[in-house]
C-alpha cells in the first residue's frame, strides 16, 4: 500500500510539473463559492492587479472586488442569488476576462463568459438530474446550397428513442443572429430542459432539431472549415431567403433518418430573435409543413424583399399559413426588448385579421435567460 | 432597400447596447492573427496593464508582449509556426487568462486555454475538411454501479453509418486522469482525425466509443449532477478496479444499440496515461473481448492490489491475454515522458516472455500533441 501511495504522489507531483505543458494543476482559489444561503463569493488571485470587478446578470451593477492581504480579490453578494442559470465575467485592470477558477465558460457570438448555476428552484430545470437522459448528436446533412455540400446540426432524441420502435413528433429550434447549431445547447441548456420537462411529464417526448441558420457557415466556428475564426454577427446570407427556401432539405433528412411522425400536426418550428424571423418565414413558406410556431423575441418582418420573394407579400403569406389553421402561434417577448414594437405590430395585424395566437410578455430584454424561460413555457404546449 | 438597411443598422446598434447583458459585440482586437508565412501575432487590448506575456506550446519560452501607444499589447513570433494544433494563454499582470479575442477555449482538468490551428500541413488532420463527416453523439448508458444509474459517453459513428445497414468494428478510446468523455473530442480532436483518416482511406470506417473513466463522475463537469464544479485530478474510484470490472456493460450497451461486429477481432481498446492503464487492465480482465490494444503514454502497473483483484497477479493476467494472440499491442511514449521508465519495464517483460508488440517512441513528454499523433498512427493499424 505504501509503495502504491508513493507511486500516486509521484504521479501527482509529475502532473504538476507537466502543467507547464498541457495538463494543469488544480486551481487553488475557489471561485465561485455558493454558500448554503445562496450568497455567492467570487475570487481571483491577482496580487499585482490594481482593480478587479465582477459583472454578470446575477447582479444589477458591476461590483468592485476587494483585495485581501494575500493578493486574492474577493466579492460576496450581499443577498442570496435566486435559483437560476447566470453568466458573469471579471474585469481585471480594465480587461474583461473569464474566471480562471471556473472552467465553465460559454461563448455567445464572440464573447466568452462563465456560467453560474444556482440550484434549489428554477435553476433545477437547467441542471442534470437523476432522470432518464436523451441523446444529443451532431450530424451533417447534405444540401444543394452553392457554398457547401453538407451542413452541421444538433439533434436531440429523447430517452428511450434508440431502444424503441415508436415514431416521434419533431421540434425545429432555431438560434439567433451570431449563434449557430450549438447555441441552444450551450447557452440555452436545451438538452437539460428537455430531459427535465419530459421526466416531469410536462412535455411530450419529441425529437428536437437545431440547425445552423447562417448560410455562410456550414458549422459552428471551430467545427467549420473556416477553422478557429472568431465569430461575428454575420449578416451575409443569414436573412437572404436561402435558409428558409432550403429548409425542406433539413426536414427531409430528418424524416428519412429518424423515426418521425412526418406530418404537419407533429411538426413545430420555433426560434429566438433572428431564429424567430426564420421560424415565421419558414412556416409561411411551407404552410403545410408546421402546425406549431413559436416566436421568441422575434425580429418580425425585417426581410428585404429585394433579396428573396419569400420576403414579399407578408400579408398574403400570413393568410396562406392561417388558412391551414395552425394549432399554435405563440409569441413571447420581454417588456424591455428592443424588438417589442415590431412584435406589437404583428399582434395588431393578427388581431385585425382575427387570427388566433397566444401571447406571453415577460420582464427584461433580449437575453438568454428569457429564451430559456420561453422554451420551458413553449414545449409543454406542443403536440397535445 | 434603404429602409431595410436602416433596419439592419438598428439591429446592429441595439445588439451592441444589449451587449451588457448576454449578447456581445465583436471583439475589435484581432488575435491571434496568422500571417501568410505562418508567423503569428497575438494581441491584447489592456491599456492599464503593467505586463502581458504569451505562453503556449508553439513557443519554447514565455514571450513578453509589447505595449503599443494605443494600449494594445502585441507579440509576433520571430519564425513561422509549423502546421499543427497548439494551445496558449496570456499572463496579464501575473494572472493566467484566455485570449479574449479568441473564443476557442478548451479545458484540460481545471485549466482553460485557447486553441490555435495552423493549417497547410499536419494541422490539416485536425481541421474540418471537405470530406464526409461522421456523427458524434452524447449518450447515457445504464450501469449497475452503486453511485449512479446511468453514465455519459461520446460515440462516433462514421459517415454513412446512419444511412447504411452494414456492421462496423469498434474502438474504445479512453481518456487520462482528470479527463472525461469529452477529452478526446476537444483536446484530442478525435472526430476530425477520424473523418480525415477515413476519407483518405487510411483508416477503416469504425465506431469509436469514448466513455468516462472516473467512477465518481457520471458525466463531464457541467454535464453531471454535480453541476458546474471545477474538476480536479480525481483519485477516488478512478483506479480501484470498478471501471474495468464494469466495462462489459459499456460493450454490451454498444453491441445492443449499434450495428457492431461483436467479436474480439473487431474490437480495440486504447487510451492515454490513466486511460492506457485502464486499457491494459480491461484487455487483461476480458482476454476474449479485444484483439487490438493501444497504450499511449500509459501508466503501467500502478494498480493497488489491495483495491481490486484485477490488479493482482499482473503476470498471470498478461499471460491470459497473450494466450488469445492479440492482433496488436501498440506502445507509444515520448522520450521525455515521466512514465518512460515503467513503459520500458513493460517492454522488457514482454521481450522476456517473447510476447509481440509494436513500439513507437516520439519526442516530448506527457502532452496532448503527442496523443493526437499517436491516435493518427494507431488507427490505421486496426482491423486489417
Amino acid at each position: 500500500m505504501k509503495r502504491f501511495l508513493l507511486s500516486l504522489c509521484c504521479i501527482m507531483a509529475l502532473y504538476a510539473v507537466s502543467a507547464q505543458q498541457a495538463i494543469n494543476e488544480k486551481q487553488s482559489t475557489l471561485s465561485p463559492e455558493i454558500h448554503p444561503d445562496n450568497r455567492v463569493t467570487f475570487r481571483l488571485a491577482a496580487p499585482q492587479a490594481q482593480s478587479v470587478k465582477v459583472v454578470g446578470d446575477m447582479i444589477a451593477e458591476p461590483a468592485e472586488m476587494v483585495r485581501r492581504d494575500d493578493g486574492v480579490w474577493e466579492y460576496t453578494t450581499p443577498k442570496p442569488i435566486a435559483s437560476n442559470l447566470y453568466n458573469y465575467n471579471f474585469i481585471l485592470d480594465g480587461v474583461k476576462i473569464t474566471d480562471p477558477g471556473n472552467v465553465h465558460t460559454m461563448r455567445d457570438v464572440s464573447s466568452s463568459f462563465n456560467l453560474l448555476l444556482i440550484k434549489g428552484g428554477k435553476g433545477d430545470l437547467f441542471a442534470t438530474n437523476a432522470v432518464p437522459h436523451g441523446t444529443l448528436s451532431h450530424v451533417w446533412y447534405p444540401t444543394s446550397d452553392k457554398q457547401h455540400s453538407a451542413r452541421r446540426m444538433s439533434i436531440y432524441t429523447p430517452a428511450g428513442y434508440e431502444q424503441g420502435k415508436g415514431r416521434y413528433p419533431v421540434l425545429y429550434l432555431l438560434h439567433g443572429m451570431g449563434g449557430d447549431e450549438e447555441a441552444w445547447i450551450g447557452l440555452g441548456r436545451a438538452v437539460h430542459i428537455f430531459d427535465n420537462l419530459i421526466a416531469e411529464g410536462k412535455m411530450q417526448p419529441m425529437i428536437v432539431v437545431m440547425p445552423n441558420g447562417n448560410m455562410i457557415q456550414h458549422a459552428a466556428p471551430g467545427e467549420s472549415a473556416e477553422g478557429f475564426v472568431t465569430p461575428t454577427l454575420h449578416l451575409p446570407r443569414t436573412m437572404d431567403g436561402t435558409y428558409e427556401s432550403l429548409f425542406h432539405e433539413i426536414v427531409e433528412y430528418v424524416d428519412s433518418n429518424y423515426r418521425t411522425r412526418a406530418d404537419r400536426l407533429h411538426r413545430a418550428v420555433a426560434g429566438l430573435s433572428m431564429g424567430g424571423f426564420h421560424s415565421l418565414h419558414i412556416a409561411m413558406h411551407y404552410p403545410k409543413m408546421f402546425s406549431y410556431i413559436g416566436l421568441f423575441s422575434a425580429a418580425i418582418n425585417r426581410g428585404n424583399p429585394e433579396l428573396s420573394p419569400l420576403y414579399r407579400d407578408f400579408d398574403k403569406h400570413l393568410d396562406a399559413l392561417y388558412a391551414t389553421e395552425p394549432r399554435l402561434m405563440w409569441i413571447a417577448i420581454g417588456s424591455d426588448d428592443f424588438l417589442y414594437e415590431e412584435n406589437l405590430t404583428l399582434r395588431k395585424m393578427l388581431d385585425k385579421k382575427g387570427y388566433p395566437y397566444i401571447y406571453h410578455e415577460s420582464e427584461g430584454g433580449h437575453i438568454w435567460r428569457n429564451w430559456r424561460d420561453y422554451l420551458v413555457l413553449f414545449c409543454p404546449q406542443l403536440f397535445k
